[in-house]
């Protein structure tokens, strides 16, 4: 998740308040899947943060990070889409926040959707994007792949097991499983 | 259902061909409302056909017809968002075509969701607009009401039962029942 | 909330820690709505618990309860029905885990959900119970109540707003609003 | 689709009547994939039919077929589901009939969903049975895989593309893509 992978889970808790907070309760998140769309609705292309990490490979991953204290769902999607895609971005959030998929991230090693640091609940969303994509951070970039591409093992390998599943999740749900 | 409503199916079946078919099978048929949207993705406003009747009374319909031979559910709802709204309503179409309800239309007196001429199917969906809407046929208008007017008894009460059913599913599902 | 409407959020964490937790992140819930089926799968009754208060006035509330560090929403629903339906209820949990909504409750005065206590994020569920129901609290009794007997204004002022809309959402959910 | 793949589509319409109406408009399928589920109900497996052709290869099918003309999508699902399964299989079917999937099938060479007999729009469901199942026809056997056998290519391989990408789906949907 892109805000834990920097090591850093926000401003509004200090890291001994939320390593406390990781120890008692399931934290709750939100993953978003970039796409654009065309003038029928159909999808064209997933967007997909990449990174490169200290070691020197990349990583792929969603849009993803918490929900904080007296956030709505709908802030938190908002908010998360314009930290990673910039302000020009142009979400189109949905109208319903039924998520195609509830993903939940375990520390426990073995599980399939692993998360190292914490018990995680994570509600997923398909967001079309209309406008322009501009990651914020240095180390980040937003790659557009079609779905076909997106589901190569190449792809899929450079992203966490979790976010690889709701991924194929996604594109599934779109009935664009390869 | 608006194409019924007018006494047509369209050019692509003649009357006893349709008359033949709707005593065969049940029919096929999309149902839209369409929506305003903020820019966060909120709900505005929910779009109802309005349109005078013989009788001089006016009836309410959410956007309604039938799915062709050949036609996909896609291109079937952009068909029949353009001949209600117009060409220039810019309907966003999802991304994912699950209905947020199915329909089932029975002939049967007495059936909740009742349509004398057919056993019908539909599959119902809310489609932001973000154009200009402009309904083409003479007799028909296009009224924008907040989630709190759609539901007083005087509006739901202009509707077809299956109408005003579908309509208040949709706004349980987006979250605005009163 | 069942487990906060009894001032306690289970023995897994002081009162000290959950007042802490509280004040840092959202709590995730669990909400559920015990059904009665018939043999072709369709609703016959839902199951609302009726609790004494201590002003002498009756409240009614869906199950609902926490999801506790380490357990899987599957887990949670389990758990939480078996404690407020009896270990013979024999709940049938969905193979899904999409909940039919998602519920935000919020401490704010004014909150179309509110929560005095805390801000709750809830996945809500419809789940048939075919065995028999004991609820195992003294206080407490199920009653079960047809579709259109739910959706009366007593009943529905009986409980807390966040799960009269549920309860709605639900009948709305599964063709049966009134 | 079973009853198609048998060369009939039931006695309720002469052959001459169903070329007909297969010539006019879209046919209304259901399509259903029986599961075993476990105690806290979890997916343990999935039922797909197994029919030897007439050129002794064997084809593997989901339980699918048409809704005739004045039957609810639940009676048609429970039709289909016993006339393949048996009279004991005890399906459980859905409180909600919201498919998880909306199959489009066309007879033009080329689509991905292809029927070569006709445009017919099928509801997926996934149908957790309690019972025996026993089918009825000679040349029908039932046989249960679970999640990752499911998905291995040689099973794939012997379904119509169409009945492959739903079950598919359905694995996503569920949480058990492979």
């Amino acid at each position: 998740m892109s805000d834990i992978a920097s090591g850093d889970m926000g401003p509004w808790l200090s890291p001994e308040d939320l390593d406390l907070v990781r120890r008692k309760v399931p934290i709750l998140y939100v993953d978003a899947i970039p796409a654009r769309v065309d003038a029928h609705g159909d999808l064209e292309a997933v967007g997909l943060l990449l990174r490169a990490t200290d070691e020197g490979t990349i990583s792929r991953a969603l849009v993803s990070g918490r929900v904080l204290l007296h956030e709505t769902i709908r802030e938190a999607l908002e908010r998360h889409l314009e930290k990673d895609l910039g302000p020009m971005a142009l979400p189109r959030l949905p109208l319903s926040l039924h998520p195609f998929a509830v993903g939940e991230y375990f520390p426990t090693p073995g599980s399939p959707f692993h998360d190292p640091r914490q018990h995680a609940v994570s509600l997923a969303y398909v967001v079309p994007v209309a406008g322009d994509c501009r990651p914020s951070h240095d180390t980040l970039e937003l790659t557009w792949l079609t779905a076909a591409e997106a589901q190569t093992p190449e792809i899929l390998g450079d992203m966490i097991e979790g976010h690889a599943t709701l991924l194929r999740q996604a594109l599934a749900h779109l009935g664009r499983l390869r």
